[in-house]
């Protein structure tokens, strides 16, 4: 059987993996990248165990096509999410490192 | 070669096809709803063609799983575009029709 | 510090979430099953820390809308995935359960 | 009301769409790259008014990152589809062009 502290880190992972493939491609600029992370952050705290969620998408990596936007790509997302399973929690992020989208348990 | 009138037509059935299949299965209540709209609206309005692009998510269809939430389905969405090209206009729509969400130009 | 059972946990729930929202939408029918599965299993087994994943897709669950196929839907998916981190294992599923798709670790 | 060679580019258009954004994300190598271009023919073919499709991924584009894989970005995709409504058909292409993945009509 999965302990709570486990089962917390389960259900963090899920989340990240979701909205990282749920939102990749979105059409974005810096104009409108506020307005995608009140959706992502209000999409994923809608799911089971999720106690926060902050989305922060990197404007800096917005580089603007021919037609003057950007898609949302993986190294922009800088995500934390802290989910509660009983009495245990679990925080993990999605953050750049080393030129990879990484996902990762703070603590 | 196109038209303005088909290219506007083109460019308008790009961008329905494009934000159903990029929306659809994001997690999404009757109180997250608007924060989707509002986020495929700037999405959709960034893309090269577009004059105007309205999203209503139906929530009479968002009927809650066990933990309380819905899934944005196809049949949830009522979207209408305009796109232009050189003079030329194009007004589509996605929306249910016959169980089936049809996209279809409106003019 | 996490262990290695625990990043294995982290690993498998990574993908388990990453494929659901990264598939959902896809139009699929009896016939053309066979081929999204195989496309799945071999996205993800690309991914870091898998062993093992295995997709199957609830053929009965695909009724036909009007134009004679359907969408992939949540609670289409069987899926098992076994991630290794170190000498730690962990054996996670996506199936339907009470109406819902969940993702739950098996061991 | 829109004639039936309006209607096959407002199909062929959606299609593209759709399929980009579906699509768009997903862990990919040179190793499978065919089954998803498998995947993906065989998920549009069952679309309405879908004569013909071809997926051609661009494998020169397919840089690794850390752990070995890439992920199905949009200027891979080089894509050819040809709709039909009633007696009329269009040829549409999604292929880079000056750095965009840029979809056209062909004829």
């Amino acid at each position: 059987m999965a302990s709570d502290r486990e089962l917390a880190i389960f259900e963090a992972a899920i989340k990240l993996g979701a909205l990282y493939h749920q939102f990749v491609g979105t059409p974005v600029s810096r104009m409108s990248a506020a307005s995608i992370e009140a959706a992502i952050e209000k999409a994923v705290i809608l799911q089971p165990y999720v106690e926060e969620i902050t989305v922060r998408l990197d404007r800096a990596r917005m580089t603007e096509n021919i037609y003057g936007y950007s898609e949302l790509a993986g190294l922009m997302f800088d995500v934390e999410i802290v989910t509660r399973v009983g009495f245990a929690y679990c925080r993990a992020r999605l953050a750049p490192h080393d030129g990879y989208p990484l996902m990762s348990i703070v603590e």
